[in-house]
């Protein structure tokens, strides 16, 4: 992953990647998209900062992101861009996008729409507390929706 | 990425993969290293859920994490195990570790000793607002420790 460190991988309407202290300290938004060209993206609830997922974005999902005000990704499985909540109706409005000292990742404050982010139903992917380092408990919270009703029907 | 989608991954003391339901539903702990043997990390803050810092983990350093309850990392620039805060003092007490529901990313809940985990002496790396796809804005948190003070000593 390190073999891009210092590519300029400037895509679509974002900047390539500056110096160091640019990067850190500058107010230019110089997103780092790895070989595959892509940028992890953090989601968070907008008002309790509780984290829902995490997936990735392309050029085009940032872009999207920026441009419309809802949460789009890259599905990595499905090859394609991810307008989350097309089909489930859940979408993301966002209220804050943020990036990290060396801009390789972002942070996203949403809405979520519909209460849940999760596909199985829960409103955050990271339902399950890891007990060590073979076993995991189910944190307790009830899932939202029930999945088989939102994406079957 | 996904060519590794299946493939058993079962590094250290952790279960190799299992089928989708497994994996989804279960509980058992089957954690994913990607190609490069990481798994990417979510810290935050035990006590506002607040987003401190995003790194990587291979099998060594999440080992290390849980069995000493503190946060461990993969450093990828130094190509080593990262006990965080050991030259800063700025150590992670766990809290607790989840994963998400298709158990390829790590949720880490911490107390931050010295209460900044970027290493610019922010409390949080995600400091940065990005206003639109050029201009990042700054959020206005001060900085908590001076870095030239805390890692030149």
């Amino acid at each position: 992953m390190s073999s891009s460190e210092n590519a300029p991988t400037g895509s679509g309407p974002f900047l390539p990647r500056g110096d160091f202290q640019t990067i850190e300290s500058g107010d230019a938004f110089m997103p780092k998209f790895d070989e595959h060209g892509l940028i992890p993206c953090i989601t968070v609830d907008a008002a309790t900062n509780e984290v829902l997922m995490f997936a990735y974005m392309n050029a085009e999902a940032l872009e999207h992101t920026l441009a419309t005000g809802r949460g789009t990704y890259y599905s990595r499985s499905r090859r394609k861009l991810w307008k989350k909540g097309e089909e489930s109706g859940n979408v993301q409005q966002v209220r804050e996008l943020l990036t990290d000292c060396d801009q390789d990742v972002i942070l996203m404050k949403v809405e979520q729409i519909g209460g849940a982010a999760c596909h199985t139903g829960h409103r955050s992917c990271f339902f399950r507390r890891i007990n060590d380092a073979r076993t995991l408990g189910h944190t307790g919270r009830e899932r939202v929706f029930d999945p088989e009703k939102v994406y079957r029907k």
